[in-house]
């Protein structure tokens, strides 16, 4: 295993798996043997360090560096007043080996460096890999922290099928995961009093700033919609126009509504990066075409006018094509503040970090409804995300380390 | 195996090879294992009607129901002046039970019936069965009979690839097919007197006119282009909307365009059926988009005008969105017009059928240009296709086998 706490030495170590040669980067989807792969490799470097791993009901994996229990808290469980960081192993179709990767290597590597600093903590670390953060295979994002959180309800969860049809309970189960074990974990939350992930920047904020790392300030509303447009399949030659109810015309006004709708809004963001057409010939009248809107926005009401503006101009072009439309929220998450509490503290570990906002979603921010949170931001040159072109160079990661440590090392010691 | 001379029990004997529990309907992709399998049930029944089986290098069947060698035609092989009847087995993705093994069955039947009959042919009758008519696996449809007249590029052929990525050569040789032996027949054609292909009508024309069975005019012309957009994968929260370069959008411009544009144009057909986005993540601005454009016309020049107009709205949209287009024309078959003097002949033995142009193309489009080509189309209530609710009524096929092997006993005993 890698040089003793160097998280670019760990990234290293993983760079070889779950390649897509397909689409360039990476494709590790949750439960799949590329994920599967990541959590062993990092079960075998918890175990290296004396960690010992947990694997809990909704998939978690917890390493705990236990702190010796302090008399004057003996009535206390074990591990009360913990404080957690870690990210996610899991990818999107195509991404980058940091986008998670990065906050638990270097979790790991800031455990080794407050050994060597002879760091004793007065309260237990544990480092925490979280499964399906991006919601690439089941459509829900922070499958792991919702479930933990209660945020997602365990029937829902074990019903979410993947592109292939198959739901979470057959695909966890044939993993080895048992899926009538998900659900709720407040007595483990109630004794978590601090959560802070660390993850590479996916946009350009520290870039224009010049720094290396920095605080997350809110996770601005987002939100996931399922668009499905029903047609009549028939065949492309034969069939005239006037006859036609082709779901593919109407996605296509989906597609220039969102946009339409988004660049009037300053600020917003919208998306629709995923597009399923059955069935899918190039001589065939698609009976069906399924599509995803991705809307994020710092006010949670702008969100939601952005997608019913858009709802409502898919169903006009849909009555005209003779198509039904059904719209399905997937999720939807408000504007996550991080508790200022933690921030304040981070900040004076910190005083050189500025404070981000970011678009993008994080178990982080799932877990701020139920206990303080916080995050460390690490530089991204090119500022793209989801895409093989995200990155950090080395002397950043080195950085992320250490300023992790830094709020690892005032967490753990007062 | 099935009743004597019933096609509509040979289609039952097939109804459960590659059905499809997601699309609906039937998968079978040339060199899949369903549409091996049917290779084998339709090899076994020629077998048992004493027809000799040939495999050619094209991956076409030839059943051949030989004729004694006349005295005046010795110096000739022993096959010139052949007819073909026969169709295909592949099918689109979801499609129906008839379109392509409607005509195999009644092509079967038929030759059950002329022996009933009692008619002793004086030329050589095969039943063809032809790979890849729908073109749905490697996007060049007719591939065998494109083959077969030279019409398509062995080079080109054995470098197509599957939606997996695998070229055809690769596909066609895990399939237990020698990708090198495929190229043009000159010889071969030269012994076809003429070819008749059976097939389910696409269309309504036999139901507005209160008929079983047509004959074919013409076959519309038809084209097919990939369009391939290129822009800049990236993240759906973190990228603002003025630095995205999202194919996505680019594309659904393409699919109104061509839209807007076929629907000016009278009685031309326009489609995009088939779309594939990467990544393909909800949460991922995608960096590709590929799609298809189905385009036809009785008017060879009107199908060029409807792409060239797509094709500069789809331009204009990417140069704003700074994404980079590449059209690529993959197949284009002019209007074709099936051999006068054969339909002449089909029309003395059916006085009562009706002429009918259709949209869809088949084998004997191909085929056409090389050899006296005709069709006959049996009666589709729905008038749907390339779907599973593509149908036809068991009395309506039965006439359709009366009808072939009347113009056949015709065509062999002359």
């Amino acid at each position: 295993m890698t040089t003793h706490g160097d998280a670019n030495a760990l990234l290293s170590e993983i760079d070889g798996i779950g390649i897509d040669s397909d689409r360039g980067g990476y494709t590790r989807p949750v439960f799949s043997d590329a994920e599967l792969e990541l959590r062993d490799w990092f079960d075998a470097h918890a175990t290296a360090r004396g960690l010992s791993v947990e694997h809990d009901g909704n998939g978690i994996i917890w390493a705990w560096w236990d702190a010796p229990a302090p008399a004057d808290r003996s009535e206390h469980r074990a591990r009360s007043g913990a404080i957690v960081t870690g990210s996610h192993l899991d990818s999107v179709p195509g991404g980058g080996n940091f986008d998670g990767p990065l906050g638990v290597a270097s979790a790991l590597a800031a455990v080794d460096l407050l050994r060597d600093r002879g760091v004793t903590p007065v309260r237990p670390l544990a480092v925490a890999v979280f499964p399906e953060e991006e919601g690439s295979r089941f459509g829900l994002a922070c499958l792991g922290s919702r479930l933990l959180s209660g945020a997602a309800a365990s029937e829902t969860v074990r019903a979410l099928t993947d592109d292939t049809g198959r739901t979470y309970a057959d695909v966890a189960t044939a993993a080895g995961f048992d899926p009538t074990s998900i659900g709720p974990d407040p007595e483990r939350l109630a004794d978590i009093a601090a959560f802070v992930e660390l993850h590479v920047e996916q946009g350009r904020g520290l870039v224009d700033l010049g720094q290396p790392v920095a605080l997350a300030g809110a996770i601005i509303a987002h939100g996931r919609w399922h668009v499905r447009i029903d047609g009549r399949g028939d065949h492309a030659g034969a069939t005239r126009m006037a006859d036609r109810q082709d779901p593919v015309v109407v996605a296509a006004e989906t597609v220039r509504a969102l946009r339409a709708h988004t660049l009037i809004v300053d600020d917003a963001r919208g998306t629709v990066g995923r597009i399923k057409v059955t069935p899918g010939g190039t001589n065939v009248i698609a009976s069906a075409v399924d599509l995803w809107l991705d809307v994020r926005h710092r006010d949670d009401e702008a969100v939601r006018r952005i997608v019913s503006e858009v709802v409502a101009a898919t169903g006009r072009v849909a009555d005209a094509e003779g198509c039904a439309v059904t719209v399905t929220e997937q999720s939807f998450s408000p504007t996550v503040f991080f508790d200022p509490a933690l921030r304040e503290r981070m900040q004076g570990v910190l005083p050189h970090a500025p404070v981000l906002d970011t678009g993008a979603g994080h178990d982080a921010g799932v877990l701020a409804a139920v206990i303080p949170t916080g995050m460390l931001f690490v530089r991204n040159p090119t500022g793209s995300s989801h895409t093989p072109s995200e990155t950090a160079e080395a002397a950043d990661v080195t950085a992320g380390v250490e300023a992790l440590a830094d709020v690892l090392e005032h967490l753990l010691t007062r």
